[in-house]
């Protein structure tokens, strides 16, 4: 292998585990319920955008107002969701965006009860970078394996 | 550490992360149901095993043919699966072959009903380069949980 | 980028591989019942915690032994377990050592029956190198979701 494609082949490398350790942040946000933090993890004019939506959600406000939701309704049922997402594949644009795309389950544990998948989606992102050069996910579209 | 150990770990890092982004990449296919560009990712005379199998299929054709019943099955009874590698191990071996160890989930997703764990397996992969540097399985064996 | 932020974040990846790695052999070894060879992927002194557990386990002789309870306990009611980390986040501390949160999963397999989630857990975990370099867990902390 010539010298540039070990460049290039660990450039790819490096970005896929950059994209894996993100994603793990931004997942234990979500779990932790740092609704807040988790909506700064998407850039200023980031959509969420999930087939069992009714509809986007457009800008960290928004997106938090959802995420403060989905918490607020797993405290009250007593639930404990865990995100992970895996099977990661990502590809570099010509803008220097990223394209990323991913398997994302829910584990659902109820407290004093039993533990289960509670849903298999597919994650489609498109991140960028902000002006530190930390990953921002532009945008999001889930896909949930129930809906056809 | 000395250099050389450095360059040495650094080889073995990213050549795990080639090898879960080959897989990443892999699952994705057979997912998909694009059964031949899974059969590609196989050597022409790549075998793929597994306990729950009569026999092994041997070659491009007969794994792409295994693969299109199952993905019809699972389309005649309305089942979406996601084939999760992880845990992965990895070494590699004096001719240049990479030993691959890894466990996978098969969930399962009816549409319009729930999630669940449809298999647990031990994957073992011997793993070439084709004349690209690109990965290929040239031998597949899985092993079910369930059988003893 | 400069020179030094891409050594920087070369560092930070290659390190999240190499933790990967160790988790996945470590948990190899546990799901194998290799118990020996697990409780030696801990320090001398290391400890092993969880909320599900009455007492803290210290040391490898107790680590090893609570090991070879669970995994008799498997056997005798032939039952296989998986468990898988992910969503890792790691981080450097002053000490040198480094501080790893990952979501941890048991994955529940009866022989002859069923797959199932046994349990959802946080694992908290304070790493550090042996003399040869190699990682070790020195405190592992481990949350069960279903205890509040």
């Amino acid at each position: 292998m010539s010298d540039l494609n070990t460049r290039t082949a660990t450039t790819a490398n490096e970005l896929r585990t950059e994209v894996e350790h993100f994603y793990a942040r931004q997942m234990q946000l979500l779990d932790d319920h740092a609704c807040e933090e988790w909506a700064d993890t998407f850039t200023s004019d980031g959509t969420f955008d999930a087939n069992g939506l009714p509809a986007p959600s457009t800008g960290r406000a928004a997106i938090a107002a959802g995420a403060r939701a989905a918490t607020s309704r797993l405290e009250a049922e007593g639930l404990v969701h865990r995100h992970w997402l895996g099977m990661l594949t990502i590809s570099e644009n010509d803008d220097r965006t990223i394209t990323a795309r991913s398997y994302a389950l829910v584990v659902q544990t109820r407290l004093g009860g039993g533990t289960s998948l509670h849903r298999s989606t597919l994650c489609h992102d498109v991140l960028t970078r902000d002006e530190n050069g930390r990953l921002q996910v532009y945008r999001r579209t889930v896909t949930r394996d129930d809906i056809a």
